[in-house]
């Protein structure tokens, strides 16, 4: 089956893009530009891989979310707290309904390029903080998709079982270079190490067994 | 309850627009630039209304559309067909999971205004030929929105068991000034009066019995 990765060119969807690679036959690969603090480090990664993997790459830019959106994750937004991701704080960092809006652009892509396949790395960790990471959004979100395009468009989460120290461990046995993916939200030269995201990737790879590439600003 | 409007500009939208101002209170309306052949015609109508009625408006502009997808609806594609809706040719206008990206969006902005409501034309004629005016599109749709949202954005479709011709009565009644409204996916000067939307706008304004203000490029 022909399909379209969403790829941020974070840990989770650079993994995925390998992965999937086993079982679909990737046609194209998709980042969303939408004024992050995190953009300009994560997307050049994106490009990377799929430059490496010979895979057709697209940003889409969605210029309307840093002018008509309100979340500190964007560079128009306020600061990126620190701690672990379930705190109450992160929530300012939502960009509202963006899973929404990344997968229903994909979809729009997948049906005008023949795919019928659309893969979004959501993993068992994504965040109740965010509406649109629970599965009473994914589900009815991925049986619009299916019913809304001629090609009836199936949505795949090959992680969705999977915490994110067994997506590193996944990544890990696939021989993905971790050091060529971006997490931290603060979006700085190198990862800030105390942020959600970073907090969430140190402790995967030290919970993987699985030594950690990544250059952080304070080590802990 | 706060709503939010799409507004294409076309005689539906701007009825809806004036009809739910009875019921919520509209913060806000959307238009969305995709670079079709008749964006350029609707949407200064859409401005207009706005205006009149002081409302806040934005326009979302979508190159990504022209870019990467396939349809004779957009500059980048073939002609536009002519006859009625429900012929077979009409699938080649189809913009891919138009309705869905225009949703997506819609719910995002709707939450960043903290708005709680999302207003659709859509109504009981609306296409067959079109996979994302399905009921099985739109309802699964509306789920996704309001658990993937905050504040439980509810999609609202105060058209959905009017027929266009409902749709030119409800809108007289209401004073409506339809000659600020356009229909025609050709784009021309005026409306060429043959293709899809212009035969249907005829239809429903003889039907309704309503005086027509169009001009059209044939008389019929």
């Amino acid at each position: 089956m022909k399909a379209v990765v969403l790829l941020s060119g974070g840990l989770d969807s650079v993994t995925a893009l390998y992965h999937v690679q086993q079982s679909l036959e990737v046609v194209g690969a998709l980042s969303f530009d939408y004024n992050s603090k995190h953009n300009h480090k994560e997307i050049p990664f994106a490009v990377w891989h799929c430059q490496k993997l010979g895979i057709p790459y697209q940003i889409i830019n969605l210029d309307f979310i840093s002018r008509l959106f309100k979340s500190d994750l964007l560079i128009s937004g306020g600061d990126i707290p620190e701690g672990h991701y379930e705190d109450e704080s992160m929530k300012s960092t939502v960009v509202p309904f963006r899973n929404g809006i990344m997968l229903a652009i994909a979809a729009g892509y997948a049906e005008s390029i023949e795919a019928s396949g659309l893969v979004i790395a959501a993993h068992a960790g994504d965040h109740a903080i965010y509406p649109d990471c629970r599965e009473d959004f994914m589900s009815p979100m991925e049986e619009a998709i299916h019913h809304g395009t001629y090609n009836q468009v199936q949505v795949f989460r090959p992680f969705i079982e999977m915490t994110k120290t067994q997506i590193v461990s996944c990544g890990d046995e696939l021989g993905v270079d971790f050091k060529m993916t971006w997490s931290c939200y603060k979006g700085g030269e190198i990862h800030c190490g105390l942020c959600g995201t970073c907090v969430e990737r140190r402790e995967a790879f030290k919970d993987a067994g699985v030594a950690d590439p990544t250059p952080y600003e304070v080590d802990l």
